[in-house]
């Protein structure tokens, strides 16, 4: 079972509080464990456990972390890291390299990353070599490394599942012990 | 030669400028021929245009435009609209039909959507079925219907280009008549 890990460098709390919710659903969504926030944000925190107790699965969100430690001890047992940015290797020429990877932590900035961070990963990749939603490089990079139909996984022990419908809306309010 | 549009409702300048940036910059990264935004945010129009003129590239940004009237005359003219939202066939189950469509409208909306969208659509998408970034929405299906390798387009009559690189930043600035 492949690990993924989301990292997000740069936040600035209001500035940033609505893209990097949104990278952390895309995250979720695609199959990411978790995301660990390099910053002090602890509404974005709440925002996203709350979608989780929702919604289902076991995505944690850890807040406040220092960046170069965790890469320090995510390379130390064995991972990999790969910073998405707009002024890497294009994706397409490193996707199968990705794939073959079994524990990715994949870095997002906001606007301004450290620099150090290019020397960091054990690659640099830009989702197309233009301007760069972080949230849109976090989503066909998920998507395109994924181990099957990451669109159909099913989030476990949800209090709601929606049901696909041409029309409308239906959502199932599932019961709990 | 496709054609896809992106059409933007429910956007609230202020709290939406970012996300609707994030849509724009997907929606031309990977194909789309431009943007209508169904409100009327000027500043959103000038920061994509900046975009467009700097990076290149034709896609075109129509402030406050009446959205009803964009999708009949698109139907009209023999187009097809997809709204992408929570609720919908999960994508994977309708991505060829989406594929094999050459006039494509796709419609995604901010926190709240009129509801006969959902009657209007020929197709109503979700990406995932599960809380929802509408970047990556945007991003996961116009990448998954392209034709070709949408990360690998160039961009025509651009002031910069990234040249793709293992660390740092590589920009060229092109010399234009």
């Amino acid at each position: 079972m492949k690990r993924i890990v989301l990292l997000r460098l740069g936040h600035r709390p209001e500035r940033d509080k609505r893209i990097t919710t949104h990278v952390g659903l895309t995250a979720r969504l695609l199959g990411a464990e978790g995301m660990l926030l390099a910053s002090n944000d602890p509404g974005i925190i709440a925002t996203l456990e709350d979608v989780v107790s929702r919604w289902g699965g076991n995505f944690y969100i850890k807040n406040n972390v220092n960046y170069k430690q965790e890469i320090k001890e995510w390379k130390a047992a064995g991972g990999k890291v790969c910073h998405l940015s707009m002024y890497g290797i294009n994706l397409p020429d490193v996707t199968d390299e990705l794939k073959s990877c079994d524990k990715l932590m994949i870095v997002v900035g906001a606007e301004k990353v450290p620099p150090e961070i290019y020397q960091l990963a054990d690659w640099n990749v830009a989702v197309g070599s233009q301007p760069h939603s972080e949230v849109a490089a976090v989503a066909i990079t998920l998507d395109r490394i994924a181990d099957g139909e990451p669109l159909k996984r099913e989030f476990q022990n949800a209090e709601l599942t929606i049901v696909p419908a041409e029309r409308g809306k239906q959502v199932i309010e599932n019961l709990r012990d």
